[in-house]
């Protein structure tokens, strides 16, 4: 212990749950770091931020500025994919201390000559400090000490070199860090592609893409690209691709018997072709599936794969490993079951065995079977029934070699196990927002998002519905409502998507009353879409991933806030890009029904708008655009023509 | 690593920086325990909390149960002074979740045969696990076990011990910890003596108490404890009684010359008799101070030492140790300076001294020396200005050997620095009450001491004046006035004190305007105090304290509550014994001039009263009482009879 340490850090931001976890940033982004810093006295103190990619063992060194009460402000840039490493260092400035306390001193007419010589004392350390320093600098220094060491001068004169900043700032350069405190703990930042941040989802079933009633293949999804092209999404997902069980298959609307020829559900994984490296014969081969990856990638589309820890009774595991699954007193295994409901066609995975190492070690070569084949985004089904401690390695393994894939963890369940499996290493998360309605509810949720811990290290991922989701608003509902939730998906979170063709082509029947699955439900059986049917959200889909493709606002959530409006019916929010440049006022009518309109307040001062000047907005959707003056200004939205407006908003 | 952990443990509180200080606590308090506590899949869990003294080698233990959101609850009491240690573990509990699906499948009519068998191998393992259980609960469960088992009766009604308590009660008593999962941190609780959040203190300076016109003693000091006892305190804070420098001494009023015959300031401290560990000799010896310590002891008042680590140019560890203070380049040590004030009469200690090691050790044994005389209770001046890490290190000391000691924080300089002194060993501090007027911002800085992570670790204790401090407010004020801020300072915090003869006599000059020093202060002359003048608040402040002493409501903080009044000049707030019986409904009159009223809302359920019903609240100030129902009730204040109730709620 150095008992000479004054300095005292803490509370250093960004951090998660006291550094057990990394944060999470984004190539390029620019990671703003702040700390509590202070020590005894009222010595003036310096500090800096220290930060390293993990490949590289220097320290780069970034300046940390003090602002209000005690906190502490810096910023550094994270420029490459891995994890990031930074502190915090800081000490007691001796010789800002003497400068500063010297500007008071002959500002009140006190400084004396032994004040002088302290200063004189400061400047030979730093000479002798730094003996490599510039020329310029150590011959500058060296007039200044002998300037100030001038006995028969008046201490005016003597000290007149305090009073412009050359001396100072040259002083800074050359910092003498005497006892310094450097943070113990190296917080870390997992820097992810710019796509776990900003990303366009379209979920579609392969079997389904087939023509003239066949089971569709890997070749009809490569047929299928322009359209999904043209929609303007990013990421084309895929549910499960394996081989489907037989035995308990099930059937139509979830019919516990299957009749002959239904296709069962694609989460029943595993047959006698294989499991979860295998691909169900019906869809193609491996080739077709790899050429399929290089297809989307020329049409910058990525292919999503599902990935669920489940077996069907068929599943190869089973019989090889049948110690990865709990065994009933009667020697059988134990299916998946919800008391009372019963899930007879899959086997869950006992996290407990004994044989864990294996189970683990299998579980992570499924993913990086696929990683081979040319994948590099997951969707995990369900992460929440399985281990947090293996999905913790799993991911961390998996970084190691591959710092670009991405895992978006579907849970939908409680929010403390939603932040584990986001704080573990999931890279995005199906959130709330598919049951989040009212602007009350939307405001207070998005805002959670945004500003709570949660801002760190959980990106968001927006879906207005699921092949296991049709929301009880969309249920029997029109296409202004569509549109809404479409709109508000698009533009709240910067990753969002959408179960494709159920979506743009409205479906709205859902199975049984006072449930959220669909009416003959996608996942167990083949559906025959007609993509191209006039009553299809095609067009505004397609406008819409244009705007956020066009408009960096919409690459980041963080900037997200809410403008006051007097309506409850209308939500106002904006978003901006990093640099201030790019501006998107959203106003969402959320009634489907009724015209609602009100006064939009806008905070013109952080949009650097001179409150007596005009400015335009220019609604992205429409084409039509405004004149606005000053921080309220009225709108009106008819759900009949259309229920929002994306306002660009131009200074001129 | 276990790989077959799946129980997440996070967020325990009460915990301070993640665990990095101690909370604190009171003997006898029951520490309420939060975790957030969940597991991968819908199984059930079972927790609970590990807890011991530092002096005791086995864990304590005791329940957690689930409240909502994954948050689970628990409480212990601390017993005895000292540092306890706890933690929280929790396992998978497959015993609760058998039960719990049986009863969801028997409902459903699904339990079946093998169900019933998992459960008895549930019991089974209870049974091995526990050879030596209670005969009583072997022989039920081995019975129940037989029942569940018999094959050839119905699932009902060999699953009917499933339906009554006594099973699960007794297989709860048992558990199966398999996997169980210990939080790896055990976090640490300091627990005081009460007097650490319960106290009231008085400070006097004994040179002030000699009989005409003469220099005060110890034996003054004695002789007025009746006094001080009278008033109701039960700490008596004396300034330094430490020698006083010759050089460079203040005269009256801060004037930079000392006239003769001027005492000096007591924290100029040292002269040619000694230094931390001398008296005064004017005060009297080191027997006269013990004999006032039993003396005081013997009326419950504790005598509070005053240490304030800096020293007059007369003071031995000048000579003795010079390279503790700061040298200047003349070869004289620096003086205390905040440039450009000067304050020569005194030198600081440089805690960057290459002979830290030493300059810990003597200022620690200044602590030492005067606990060994019979002090438990230091009041440490300015604490800020000497190192952090010094007081970590000396407090922790210090506690090894003493767990009674109080060391009281008079730190008036920014948040953060005054919460870090708190988090590393202070058990009470000085807080901004003494500049919190309005009704906004007395409410605002309650709540941030009651409800934010000062929660855990700051015991304030509020000063409505010191021998530094005459408030603005109280400058020039009126009887009521005083009233107000006393009975404000009483109630709203469990530790209050007063810089006494000044404040109950009404002392209400200031020595500049627009600055808040005391005219003719104290510290730097002997004052003639007339205590039995018609115009003291001897007798109200007698009240209040007997007040605080009678209702135990007001021996703790955590229990404030504000409550609406429609008045912005009356503000209305209550407290609540642990146990719930006693409450004090305080309302204060804000505005010194004008009667002012409003209706009081009081949560009514929180105070367990049945909102039909009629209540009492007894004024424990004036003996009035009124007769109140429902939650709005009206109150008026006249600041010229008095400016506030203590209402003692009564339930009929």
């Amino acid at each position: 212990m150095n008992g000479k340490e004054r300095v005292i850090i803490e509370h250093i931001q960004p951090q998660v749950d006291g550094g057990a976890f990394p944060a999470k940033r984004i190539v390029d982004e620019v990671v703003q770091v702040e700390a509590d810093i202070f020590s005894d006295g009222h010595d003036l103190l310096s500090a800096e931020i220290l930060y390293r990619h993990e490949q590289g063992r220097k320290w780069h060194v970034a300046e940390l500025l003090p602002d209000v009460n005690d906190r502490w402000e810096g910023s550094f840039r994270v420029e490459k994919p891995g994890t990031y490493f930074f502190t915090v260092q800081a000490w007691v400035d001796k010789f800002k201390s003497w400068h500063n306390d010297m500007l008071k001193r002959l500002e009140a007419g006190t400084a004396n000559h032994t004040d002088l010589l302290i200063g004189v004392a400061h400047i030979t350390g730093i000479l002798e400090t730094y003996p490599d320093m510039k020329q310029k600098d150590s011959a500058f220094l060296q007039h200044v000490s002998k300037e100030i060491s001038a006995k028969n001068r008046k201490i005016e004169t003597r000290a007149a070199s305090l009073l412009n900043h050359t001396l100072l700032e040259t002083a800074v350069r050359y910092p003498l860090k005497d006892n310094m405190v450097k943070h113990p703990q190296e917080l870390a930042i997992i820097v992810d592609r710019k796509k776990a941040l900003f990303s366009s989802w379209y979920e579609v079933f392969p079997r389904s893409l087939g023509e003239n009633g066949k089971h569709g293949t890997f070749n009809d999804v490569v047929r299928f690209l322009p359209y999904v092209s043209e929609l303007g999404f990013d990421v084309l997902y895929l549910p499960p691709i394996h081989p489907i069980g037989i035995t308990n298959r099930k059937g139509k609307n979830n019919n516990v018997v299957a009749a002959p020829g239904d296709p069962g559900s694609p989460w029943a994984i595993g047959g006698k072709e294989g499991g979860h490296k295998a691909i169900h014969p019906e869809l193609g081969t491996l080739d077709d599936f790899k050429h399929l990856i290089r297809e989307a990638a020329d049409v910058e589309i990525e292919i999503a794969m599902d990935i669920a820890f489940q077996c069907s009774p068929d599943h190869p595991w089973i019989s090889d490993h049948p110690d990865w699954f709990y065994k009933r007193p009667d020697g059988t295994l134990q299916y998946a079951e919800n008391p009372p409901k019963k899930y007879e066609d899959i086997y869950p995975l006992n996290f407990e065995t004994d044989d864990w190492k294996n189970l683990w070690k299998e579980l992570k070569s499924v993913f990086t079977y696929w990683i081979d084949q040319g994948i590099r985004i997951f969707r995990v089904d369900n992460p929440h029934t399985k281990s947090f401690r293996f999905w913790e390695w799993t991911i961390s393994e998996i970084r190691k070699d591959h710092k670009d894939i991405i895992f978006l963890a579907e849970a939908f369940t409680r929010p403390k196990v939603m932040a584990r499996l986001a704080k573990i290493g999931f890279n995005q998360s199906y959130t709330y927002f598919t049951w989040r309605n009212s602007k009350q509810e939307l405001t207070a949720y998005c805002e959670e998002l945004t500003t709570s811990h949660l801002k760190d290290y959980f990106n968001p991922n927006f879906w207005p519905n699921t092949p296991d989701i049709l929301p009880f608003p969309l249920q029997g509902a029109g296409r202004n409502h569509f549109v809404q939730r479409l709109i508000l998906a698009a533009t709240l979170s910067s990753n969002y998507g959408m179960y494709g063709p159920a979506y743009e082509l409205m479906e709205n029947a859902p199975a049984l009353p006072g449930k959220e699955e669909y009416l003959n439900s996608e996942k167990y059986e083949i559906k025959d879409w007609n993509f191209h049917k006039r009553r299809s959200l095609r067009k505004l889909v397609s406008r819409v991933n244009k705007i956020r493709r066009e408009n960096e606002a919409l690459h980041n959530m963080q900037s997200l806030r809410f403008h006051p409006i007097d309506n409850d019916a209308v939500i106002a929010y904006s978003k901006m890009s990093a640099d201030g440049r790019n501006i998107l006022l959203v106003v969402v009518n959320l009634d489907p029904e009724h015209k609602q309109g009100g006064w939009v307040g806008l905070p013109l001062h952080a949009f650097r708008i001179d409150p007596d000047n005009i400015f335009e907005v220019y609604d992205l959707l429409s084409g039509s655009f405004y004149r606005w003056k000053g921080e309220y200004n009225f709108v009106e939205l008819d759900p009949h023509v259309i229920p929002a407006h994306i306002f660009k908003i131009k200074r001129l």
